[in-house]
């Protein structure tokens, strides 16, 4: 866990103020830059003391086989997993003949700034070396939004108190070691150890341009990485350049005098693909180059402050009260943007790209977590994302095939497609994955009112998840629609039937395809739609089974839940969690302990299919039950929480989801950033505190505000408009700046909001209601009251 | 499958009269011999062709690493598995410089016997060399029953027509290849693949004795084997002996004239240990050899007859109207007998030692389908096994607390008692073999009246188990006791609550150690059993959960189990049979599709706790769904069957359990012989037509003949004595030679049989009953009727 305070607590940047080497791979994963489509994670310029050195190129990924210790029809035979490409980030420094290395000599100042608005990652070192000589680094880094395939590094060095000879080795480097985490093998949730995969097919230098081209050893994908340079110092500067199969280095040797300052601006280019050949992924990579050149480091950074300014002006959340919190949620959204900016058909991967954990994959956390966020703050890299599962629905269709079943089957892990999970109960079997795909299509598709997308993106998806519920569910004998033998969320139940969250899922995806069929009938019988399928969806719809305990008057996460043993919780030592490190699955499965909200994301996602005194009964119970041992689980809690309005329950979950990271919660931040529960603090601010739903398209607010939060105001994109919400203590203002007059709920109450004309509604009173009981030593942590103190100023 | 007539129709022998290449591999397994100590598969002497050459060791196994492709808490992370030791079975010859090898020249005759009375196989083969050379070998192979280190082998060879110069080499070959079938890596029933893993310690050769030392690679287990010759040629016959690491040689060359003979005797002992040092080793097996030629190859053959006069005394089964089945009884009986005959605390492997397939491990096979055989025909043999289980307890309690549960976990799949599987939702959470090695216990402490093994080896056995129980299971809040998230035999559902024949033989189980526990109070005591424990285990068992379908009127297998979606049969072509190769366990988990019998099962184990109406409806629903993938199934539909009245299909699924091997009808007889299902020719016969139940230890029968069987005689080893059922259409009459008079239930009548005084009782009419019907394409193979014919003579 990273202690309060390693960061300053500051609104638009994160700023590290001292290096602790214990906490480097956790930084580096902070403090990583990416544009969804380049990912650099945040080592230190000189390569070492590191972490884990990782740079990425979405997609770009090894295959390797799935081994078995009993073999199974179904099984995957091979997984994919995320490569570590050839790193660009080297920047290695000599000063008079000695390494710059932070462990040696004398760190005399160390700052990085993760900046939200320049979009930007700066540092500044002040080095004493063994033998005495000073210098003062900075450097910044940027991976362009404007320009997918850049990256670009200012580097500067300046004597102090005396000259110094100084050579920089700007370097190239494919094939680094440690790329996975050592030791770290038998925790499932790191990632499988690949090395020595990239086999080099080309390199060639020219002038201060070194270009690599490799090819993934096994899955055969090719890459090319290009870097080029222009390097400002002193007459007598020399520049030396050299490439090999998996290096390339650009030597740059100077005498500088005091007050002096050798200036190299390193620009990256990157460039990946599965089909074409070493001269077009060449040449590709080598226009970038020349783009950014002819770019430059400042026309680079005017971009990318241009496109941040515009995501922040729609998606900005302001808070009052709670400092560290407005740090977080803007941390939050950065990185989320920055998964997803510029992916264009590519996944949105569990770690987004700062970390190789998980392999790399994506899971269902992009449709259902970080989906929500950006359909309201950036909606085309939500319907890019969404395209990328389109271009992955052949595949999808071969695996529903290979299990019996109709329409797609879409993984539930994967990089290009391919289910990648050698464990079936927790994977195969969680076919919800399919429902909040398709969810993830009807949100975007209300939302950016993009009527192309409905008619083939989002049609297409529709119908194939929609054709698989029908052939996994079945009508039973009493005539009620029933999905058996599934997982659902909580990844501590499988195998179970009618699991609640499913069922309802699966109904509304069944509803969607077929209105979606209706309303594009031409698109729909091309796909071989006719009036009894969707009336077979409407009427499997209709009859889903959803299982209640009339005895305890809650629902039941599956059949048989309820009558489960409840988990030993009060025999159960801290120590033990997360308890899937140490307990076996099969006693997991069959007790009643829930790993993340199941039946209470069902309160959520599908929050018009309960009572008001439903969801009260439910959180309570399933609150008792849950022991977040997932980092998806955290920013549901604090929604359910606050619409059941236990504020303060939902302000310590809020702050579960916001910290994951900054805090290092769940003590594997080095793997990569949780970019679900990253998404989740926006989800918690406003789904939760801003009270914020979307079902059937219809646009609701509740909101309330904890005691410590005076005041709350976020964004949301709708139609093209974009709405802003401004909430306090005793009254919400819904403003739109510009656009068509639009109908809202305010806590229950239809009003409309029209353009330049805010309207302010009274928030009425909560009653009083006890907190809920968490197992014992799963409490949420409590979020310390704000101390009053002079506000700090912007980064 | 083999097809009839490969071997002739004989009582009391096998005898195959043609050699067909394509079946090598599966008639291996037929003619193997075995002690259950040693067990060498009925290759050819000379080694070549084979199918799967193979000598084993019961208990001498490899460890090898189990792979997860993601890992979890409590998988195992080693399997072991049989290897294949030392070869001694080898005599190779050489008749005029050319090698005898079946596949070149001409083979003229050719005749297989395995002999079930004299326990040895013969193989008589007259053969022209391509070169014209003419030559008469016989050989006989004798595993002993009364030696357990000890096989020997006659090996004659005679030129027909001409003088011939003759050599034979006598081999013992360690780390021979092909031991595993090839390219059946895909069939999760085949063997793991292990090479070279015998790393040779010693070796020597004295006189015509060669001894070789070997250690397995991983689990450092060690073995010695040992040949030693007397050969008797004309004067001139010279005999050379090597030895090296992996091989011993010896040669014998001989002309010999037309009408002479060339006589060589090879005696072959082994032995291993985990423990002891190499000279230890070589010096027991040295001790064997010296043993075995004092005793010479006709007093070990008249030990060894014996050994079966006294067997099939006890245990023969006659029957008459079907001299096909005749055969197939005493085979599987003999084949039952060598697998466990002289295990003595090692295993009773699913393949005995007839093959390498499922590993060489030991299920739960052993104590529910094997050992009820063995205990009512060879009780020593059944203690034995008892015991090995009782020798792996530690191991066990072990298991259970990594679990995190009471008493003793005993493995799904094991050698020496390690759990083996790496796929837990068919093998952890299957723990119904606890409660089957329970049951077992029970069963052999009742039939024996052994009361030293009920208060030691029997009370640990029960108490450890039933401590397992009260913790895997626990009281609803409406009083009941569930037991969820379990496996139970039908492979085809996995990790359902409450499913019957679990739930049900638990609480067997759990009755059984209580009243050890009050039978035995001091051992009881000593392991920590008091009042409180013997009460919580009979509360359990009182309020145990047996799920109910009021609507059909039958029992659930699990809970929820009949909502399910019964499996689209009808869609199903035969090729997709075993279903387990050809779909998905989450398909064939989450419908009502069985794979062996499971609530069937229990109406037979657990008979007493259902109605013969519960019976009737039960039966006739589950036959619908049971598929047979499991050669586990067909003796138990059989017993039910018949107790059901369905006379016909009893006698079907019993010809299915009967000949699963000798037709190979599962197709995998080459990796070892279906020992269950042999067993289960017996259970067909003896708990199905003779209708034999021992619940609670009451010995009951209701025998009744289907109309092709006009006979049948069966004996039971009950207590020190010896009870022989004769039954035709319409009485059945009990005899018992001597000891005291025992009392029995005749079709529900209490009655007492006093020793010489036959008692003869009428069988009463069955009510016509329609034949319930299977999945189509499943119904078993109906039973040609014999044909009438001469009565063939012994062998």
């Amino acid at each position: 866990m990273i202690e309060h305070p390693s960061f300053a607590v500051e609104p638009w940047v994160l700023r590290e103020t001292e290096l602790n080497l214990d906490l480097l791979a956790q930084s580096e994963s902070l403090f990583a830059l990416a544009n969804g489509h380049i990912g650099l994670r945040g080592n230190l310029d000189e390569g070492d003391p590191n972490g884990v050195p990782g740079t990425y190129l979405n997609g770009f990924h090894e295959v390797r086989p799935l081994p078995y210790a009993e073999t199974a029809y179904g099984n995957p035979e091979a997984g994919e997993t995320l490569l570590g490409v050839t790193d660009g980030k080297l920047v290695r420094l000599l000063v008079d003949d000695e390494l710059f290395d932070v462990r040696y000599g004398e760190l005399l100042e160390h700052e990085r700034v993760l900046d939200f608005r320049a979009g930007v990652l700066r540092r500044r070192v002040h080095w004493r070396s063994p033998a005495g000589g000073e210098v003062r680094v900075t450097s910044t880094r940027i991976v362009s939004l404007a320009q997918r395939g850049v990256a670009a590094i200012l580097y500067e060095v300046e004597p102090v108190h005396a000259d110094a000879r100084l050579v920089v080795q700007s370097e190239l480097v494919a094939n680094q070691d440690g790329q996975t985490a050592e030791g770290e093998n038998d925790d499932p949730r790191a990632a499988a150890r690949v090395t020595n995969s990239l086999v080099g097919e080309e390199h060639y230098e020219h002038d201060q341009l070194v270009l690599l081209v490799h090819r993934a050893r096994n899955s055969g994908l090719r890459m090319s990485a290009a870097m080029d340079h222009e390097v400002e110092g002193p007459d007598g500067t020399s520049v030396d350049v050299e490439a090999a199969t998996d290096a390339g280095r650009v030597t740059i040797a100077a005498d500088i005098p005091r007050g002096g300052k050798l200036r190299i601006l390193k620009y990256l280019a990157y460039g990946w693909s599965g089909h074409r050949s070493v001269t077009s992924v060449r040449a590709q990579v080598r226009g970038s180059i020349a783009e950014a050149r002819h770019t430059g480091f400042d026309g680079l950074c005017t971009a990318q402050r241009e496109v941040l300014d515009g995501f922040w002006a729609r998606a900005d959340v302001e808070i009052e009260g709670d400092t560290e919190l407005q740090q977080a949620v803007r941390f939050c959204l950065f990185h989320v943007l920055q998964s997803g900016a510029r992916a264009e058909r590519r996944a949105i991967a569990a770690k987004g790209l700062t970390g190789a954990g998980y392999d790399g994959h994506a899971f269902w956390d992009t449709e259902s977590f970080v989906l929500p966020v950006l359909t309201y703050t950036a909606p085309d890299a939500a319907r890019d994302a969404l395209r990328w599962r389109h271009s992955t629905l052949d595949l999808a269709v071969d695996r529903a095939r290979q299990l019996g079943l109709g329409g797609a089957a879409f993984p539930w892990r994967t990089i290009a497609g391919r289910e990648c999970s050698g464990y079936w109960p927790a994977s195969t079997s969680a076919f919800h994955v399919n429902a909040d795909i398709a969810d993830a299509v009807v949100r975007y598709q209300a939302a950016a009112d993009d009527a192309e997308f409905a008619r083939t993106t989002g049609l297409d998806l529709l119908v194939a998840t929609a054709r698989l519920w029908r052939s996994v569910g079945h009508h039973d004998v009493g005539g009620g629609f029933r999905i058996d033998g599934v997982t659902g969320p909580d990844e501590y139940s499988a195998i179970a039937d009618n699991n609640v969250y499913t069922n309802l899922m699966a109904k509304r995806n069944l509803v969607a395809a077929a209105d979606a069929a209706e309303a594009h009938p031409q698109e729909a019988h091309a796909l071989g739609v006719d009036t009894e399928e969707t009336a077979a969806w409407r009427d499997a719809a209709a009859d889903i089974v959803v299982p209640w305990d009339d005895r305890l008057g809650v629902h039941c996460q599956a059949d048989n839940f309820t009558n489960h043993a409840i988990w030993d919780f009060a025999r159960t030592p801290a120590e033990m969690y997360p308890l899937l490190l140490h307990a076996p699955y099969f006693d997991l499965y069959r007790k009643q302990v829930v790993k993340q909200a199941d039946l209470v994301l069902a309160l959520w996602a599908c929050g018009d299919e309960f009572t008001p005194a439903e969801k009260q009964r439910n959180f309570e119970y399933y609150e008792a039950l849950t022991v977040r041992d997932s980092s998806l689980s955290a920013c549901a809690q604090s929604v359910v929480a606050a619409e059941t309005g236990h504020l303060d329950l939902a302000y310590d979950y809020l702050g579960e989801a916001a910290f994951v990271d900054l805090h290092d919660l769940n003590h594997n931040t080095r793997d990569g950033l949780h970019m679900a529960s990253l998404a989740g603090c926006w989800l918690a601010l406003v789904c939760g505190l801003g009270g914020f739903r979307d079902h059937g398209g219809t646009i609701a607010f509740a909101p309330r505000l904890p005691e410590p939060i005076g005041h709350l105001c976020f964004r949301l994109g709708l139609r093209g408009r974009n709405l802003v919400v401004d909430v306090d203590a005793g009254e919400a203002t819904y403003r739109l700046e510009a656009g068509e007059a639009l109908g809202i709920v305010h806590h229950g109450q239809a009003v409309e909001v029209r353009p330049g004309e805010p309207l302010t509604r009274p928030i009425p009173p909560l009653p009083r209601r006890d907190r809920p009981r968490q197992p014992a030593g799963r409490e949420p942590r409590r979020r310390i009251p704000d101390r009053p103190g002079p506000e700090l100023g912007g980064g």
